[in-house]
């Protein structure tokens, strides 16, 4: 058992087994008398560990055939540009849904490459809700919609996958991938960096349609291009081995506990005993609407910031670690992913509930 | 002691004692109850890693104070179009020295987003030594001179830097840097991936003379950015942290070792050691001009091919792997990085003699 529990937002707390496997591993894979890291990445060993890592997450998020799936280098900032890059032709126009940090950073990022129109936003408040589906002013003509699924910094969470007609869906899932089942046929493509749920900074994952490859722009990066990567297996250079190999165990232990249903069994549970927790408080206070609020970061505050600072180091005594709130919101935040246990939550819940008592 | 010597061009050996580190700090770095992979990147603890590797990393190879250096996600495939995005000016024009498959493709890339030249190149000759620095057209208005410091297929490395005037030199030195001391203040920029002698693969190193910062284009990813790279400490985004911190343990490595001067030392007797066995063989042979000779990839032929297959099967056996040469030549390639010791290329030269004698 680790002797501490670790709610940072990301890079983020992995599972342990994961962890002392790969230890083991280290400097001998298999017998092979090799580290995963020291394998040429067309030796038939590491691609063996790519391909059965592929095959996990395909059968764990039920990915059809018709969708490509990449393992790339660098994280959602990167395909931030890459997106439009092979998604936005020149003179068309991509619709934007503003939610949070985000989905403004990857709507900012787009805006260098050509139309991007802010479709919706739920910035007037704060973007303590998901603007209501009713209000979005989408352009049926557009190259393509992009939300961000899981807002890491505001705690709001797309609970169902909004319905934008046949304009191709496009979903940042950085923070709450493998979190839940998702259908993937809903989207054109989904993308997400993986240092929340996947394994560690550095490797992004990349799940397109494949009818949307094929209209890269000339003028970019050759090695951004999907539709390229695809046709390579992730191979145009050395993709970033030792991190899908670690990806690959994460991918084996979410079978193991029975797979995303069970996954999302466990993630709610999660969260409603904190949320509960938080709304029964009169000193503690989530500040998101309940209908959207994530299962994975959860946002909250004080009634007296002047606490903050003793409230931390109080959570840090009992081994609750990095709760403080995103530089940009203050306030405290509890990142709960796939690795974080039920015994997390319930020593944070208890640890709230004694701050109140003694400090409120 | 491990069980076998990996000859493999990249991803590569690594030090056994690094992995042996990596191992035991997996679960638990320092007692901190953390990971590294599992660190917040903006946490002291993490940003302490990152330090102390640009610190001891400039240390190493002597780097002024006037150059920024940079810890980016991707490999130099990505660099190949990050380098004329931030230093080809709309209009420019920069020059390219073709010495094989690798500054080939940086070449190709570069020709992407701009006006590049060929000042030189070796093909007529297939690529079997350096063009003579006298054969080179250099254009002194060009934006940057790209060289490849050290060709991984083809086995030829520049042992002096070449002298291009006030034009600022760019090199490629994925698979030679921190072999031997290198005069940064000769370049304008070095870069390169980490999976030769630095680390695993999905990490690249920059490093840049500040006044060629701030040059890079509009309608770029802004990750790909060096200036703004500089600007946040490589920190836009979450970084590779996790390979960051193996390469903080290989400079460590390489510092207990006594530096570069002394790696220098071991690779040249390595390398002399190998060459001096093939070229005293009527039957193994390396095409490349003595004085261009790389101390990092030596690839060689048989004289019978036919004999290849018996070859890399009796390699295998004595435990020397991963000698195939690049599918794009064939042959054999033995590649002796740092990490290599002069035992493997002894047991590689006792096998060679004793194949030669009962095979040739």
């Amino acid at each position: 058992m680790r002797k501490l529990f670790n709610f940072s937002a990301g890079p983020a707390v992995l599972p342990e087994a994961v962890l002392t496997q790969a230890a083991a591993e280290m400097p001998d894979w298999h017998g092979t008398g090799m580290s995963v890291m020291e394998m040429s990445h067309r030796g038939k060993d590491y691609m063996g560990i790519q391909a059965q890592a592929e095959a996990d997450l395909r059968e764990l998020l039920d990915i059809p055939a018709e969708y490509k799936v990449l393992f790339l280098a660098g994280g959602a900032t990167l395909q931030f540009a890459a997106l439009p890059l092979n998604l936005l032709p020149e003179g068309g126009s991509a619709d934007y849904i503003d939610t949070g940090v985000w989905s403004g950073k990857a709507y900012s990022e787009a805006q260098r490459f050509g139309t991007v129109r802010l479709a919706a936003s739920s910035k007037a408040d704060n973007y303590t809700h998901l603007p209501a589906r009713e209000t979005w002013q989408l352009d049926p003509k557009a190259a393509y919609v992009h939300i961000c699924g899981n807002e890491t910094i505001g705690g709001v969470e797309f609970q169902q996958t909004p319905d934008v007609g046949n304009v191709p869906l496009v979903a940042d899932a950085s923070s709450h991938i493998l979190s839940r089942p998702l259908d993937v046929r809903r989207y054109g493509m989904i993308y997400g960096g993986a240092q929340k749920n996947i394994g560690p900074a550095g490797l992004s994952l990349v799940i397109i349609r494949e009818d949307l490859l094929g209209r890269a722009r000339k003028t970019m990066p050759s090695i951004l291009d999907y539709g390229k990567q695809a046709e390579n297996d992730s191979m145009i250079n050395t993709p970033p081995t030792y991190s899908i190999y670690l990806a690959g165990l994460v991918f084996q232990w979410l079978k193991k506990l029975g797979g995303l249903a069970e996954m999302a069994r466990r993630n709610e549970e999660k969260a409603r005993l904190l949320y509960d927790t938080l709304d029964a408080s009169s000193f503690f206070r989530n500040p998101v609407a309940k209908a959207d609020r994530s299962w994975m970061n959860v946002p909250f505050t004080l009634a007296d910031e002047a606490l903050d600072a003793a409230f931390l180091k109080g959570a840090a005594e009992r081994g609750l670690a990095n709760l403080k709130g995103h530089r940009s919101v203050g306030g405290m935040r509890a990142s709960i992913y796939n690795a974080m246990p039920l015994e997390g939550v319930q020593a944070l819940v208890d640890y709230l509930k004694d701050f109140e008592k003694t400090r409120a």
